[in-house]
């Protein structure tokens, strides 16, 4: 489509509506888009190409701990999920239901899954029921343990106010679903993929995370405890990164995934399960996109970087373009990047604007002057700063920019964490900062779930999780006075 | 788990039972399994593995074409596929249908999609009516022209007589879509997405096909014409490999998907969607195995040598091992393929027989003997054939001998085909050939759906495909005598 000047400058500011700006580069950067059926959305090429990356690197970070792809059904039988009790009830206000299969156009007839009672089937949340009734076929003995199986899926939990990668009806995710010989193995492998996960969110996305424990009210339904990372948007509310749930014995139980020890006694396996989803990608976006549109860090971009040759007259056009494609042939050959050529027959401004909206780390102009000189223009599109960069230091330079690019992204989501961090030690601040700036608050909390209800009421933000950083004070609850050495983080999220 | 010795000879040979062998090489090889859903598989990571490699070569094969991935919703409301009267007719009968979204374990409520009147929505069958949506919103000048995008899903199509990977209810696929501003490049690009799954096919897989058109009665619901590649199995039934349909402007008119031409004048676009399965596994099994399990061509295989230490001596086994090391090292390093070390503490002979029922393509012995000599044994999965390699010669001989598996699979696979197809000039020599052998049937045919009818009727073989090569004689239809110059080929299928 051709931009007119009127909606070039169509993403709202930051400080004017964060929500509105949020959707605005969403669409600016054509990531996705709403679909005709409510909380569905479609994630459009260049959307999923990050997710496509995102994939590829946690795929692989799985793979080297041992961990095997398989799939397992969309649809899981109803009673499957009433087997857990706290499961059953964390999930039942969002899941689909399939009832029918269309017979022709008018009639329908009741499915009748064979093998079954004549149930209705769930549209999978999360897999662990079905999963763990598999485990308990496949595992016997400990020498059958652990076993660590990853799954690339869609989910379907119902949304009654979606928000595009935020909160959709349906979303694509990884779910890691782990069975161990001891609780030790398990506590550890939920640590171990939190690691993992943070390792990935801070390294290659430049998010910097929180590691540390979900209160009992916010953990996974079903777990033994759930623990997680949590990041800080620009607005200065939280989001959940990825979470690790210690599952104990609360499925092996019920589905009765049993195994027989080295000394021949049967025992019930200890499990984990794990997960990231395109929430990630919301993440990305409200981690460091600015009023311009979208940035992405340099490690996770489809494109890193794209060079726009500049020609006045026709008869430049030919030297500028081949001038473009040696440099664009170096930069992949000798860093391995993804590099677009834009040679489309639009202004240079133009031009710009596309590619920052789209949130491509580097911008390399090149025209006739730059020839003559040897020279290239490289612009951060973090900073917007322009470099000029001879050629003969072009391969160098150009990944020293890409390195600093992607640290500085870091550096800058960090440091605005920390600005916006607070440890308090009364109430009365508590609402003060989330009535007014948001953002972290650290403060001693006694572990009462009527303490948390209390400020979840009052301010809306609820406890992120009780990082494992801690400092081993007594102090009291800034809710009811209690002596406690519990430090935890409050914040309104997504 | 421990196999004992009565469930080791567990395969049941070909010539008893082809079904039950397919079922049994399945099993054996932990590919997939019944889930307790029926209809629905669970893909176990052997089999995952595979398609994993199918999706990585595939997916590089469309994108070098210059197609990008997106992701469109999992639910389409019931009212899209009611807008093409040939496609809601042929999915009439096989689609899930959501109704309900769980409130609470009692408590079911209705679905109101927002934005659309209160209607169910289906589970994606096939998904052009909701990705249609989508291009009439997004194609309006002939500058948008072509767009061409594909979608990794999970589908439903509910089946009634299941069969692991052949006809599951719930499967894993791609589907591509494209617009073109005319009808001679749609034309062009669903032939040369044919060409793409042919290419796979026969190069990876070693599938031998045959490149044709679909009759009438067996083309896509909604398409101008279907494309296909047919392969035949073991027991000379057809298979249907892939598909590749032109849908002409079949969709683009409901969907109103129009755009703006050079003139300035308003056209409707023409459309293009092509689809490969998991039912490809199918066809891979049922192509290559054997009687003593699977057989995985190496181009496509997710581990294509394992090597078996020899020892007898405890003081020998760190000898063994440590070589066995060194040319796996080797292995990986030269040729960049997969191989794993078997270093259990089991008998060689249980172990041979371990990974000839998983398919591996190349075994690789090695004893304290092998170390003094110098050599390797490698025994090729295809023919069994045991080979005495120098170990100076290590990495030419084994890429060369995975080289020849590749091909002497296609080429088995290939003059068993050519064998077992025959042409005829009578209705009464099909007949008797599709009651005995089977295998393809090459006949004159003269189009009319009543003699196509006939025989499907009185044979249960179908017409496959008319295939592009054609003779361009004139000869008579062997049902009803009619003059015509069109050959197909008729077959039972999968």
């Amino acid at each position: 489509m051709n931009k007119t000047k009127e909606n070039i400058n169509s993403i709202t500011p930051r400080s004017k509506d964060y929500s509105k700006w949020y959707l605005d580069v969403i669409d600016a950067a054509e990531l996705a888009e709403n679909s005709p059926v409510r909380g569905c959305m479609v994630i459009k090429p260049n959307g999923y190409a990050i997710w496509e990356n995102i994939q590829k690197v946690l795929d692989n970070m799985f793979k080297l701990r041992g961990v095997k792809n398989a799939y397992f059904p969309l649809f899981i039988p109803k009673s499957f999920f009433e087997k857990e009790a706290e499961h059953v009830e964390g999930f039942a206000k969002e899941c689909a239901i399939v009832t029918h299969h269309r017979l022709n156009l008018n009639k329908e007839r009741k499915l009748v899954p064979a093998g079954l009672m004549e149930e209705p089937l769930v549209v999978r949340p999360t897999s662990e029921t079905i999963i763990y009734s598999m485990y308990a076929k496949w595992i016997h003995s400990f020498r059958d343990l652990p076993m660590l199986i990853n799954q690339w899926a869609n989910v379907v939990r119902w949304e009654l106010r979606p928000r595009p990668f935020l909160r959709t009806t349906e979303f694509l995710w990884q779910e890691g679903h782990t069975a161990h010989s001891t609780k030790e193995e398990a506590d550890e492998t939920t640590l171990q993929m939190l690691e993992v996960y943070r390792d990935f969110a801070e390294d290659y996305l430049a998010i910097p995370v929180i590691k540390g424990i979900k209160s009992e009210s916010e953990k996974f339904a079903g777990a033994a405890y759930t623990a997680c990372i949590e990041a800080m948007m620009q607005d200065g509310k939280a989001l959940q990164v990825a979470t690790s749930h210690m599952l104990g014995q609360n499925f092996a139980k019920p589905f009765k995934v049993k195994f027989t020890d080295e000394n021949g006694n049967e025992q019930y396996v200890w499990q984990t399960s794990w997960g990231m989803s395109t929430r990630i990608i919301g993440a990305l976006i409200m981690t460091h996109s600015d009023d311009k549109g979208l940035i992405i860090p340099p490690k996770i971009a489809p494109m890193s970087v794209v060079i726009i040759p500049i020609w006045s007259k026709d008869h430049d056009k030919k030297d500028v373009i081949s001038k473009a494609n040696n440099i664009a042939t170096k930069i992949i050959a000798e860093i391995g990047q993804v590099v677009h050529i834009d040679e489309r027959d639009e202004r240079p401004g133009s031009k710009f604007y596309d590619w920052e909206k789209k949130g491509i780390p580097l911008r390399i102009e090149i025209g006739p002057r730059d020839i003559i000189n040897n020279t290239i223009v490289a612009v951060r599109r973090d900073t917007g700063s322009k470099i000029e960069v001879s050629l003969t230091n072009l391969v160098p330079k150009i990944k020293e920019l890409l390195n600093s690019i992607q640290s500085d992204l870091y550096k800058r989501a960090f440091q605005y964490r920390e600005k916006m961090t607070q440890e308090v030690d009364s109430y009365k601040a508590i609402k003060n900062i989330l009535a007014d700036k948001g953002g972290f608050v650290i403060a001693y909390w006694c572990g009462d779930q009527k303490c948390e209800s209390k400020v979840k009421k009052e301010t809306t933000a609820t406890i992120r999780c009780i990082p494992f950083e801690q400092k081993q004070e007594k102090r009291k609850c800034i809710i009811c006075g209690k002596e406690t050495s519990t430090r935890v983080i409050f914040a309104k999220a997504y």
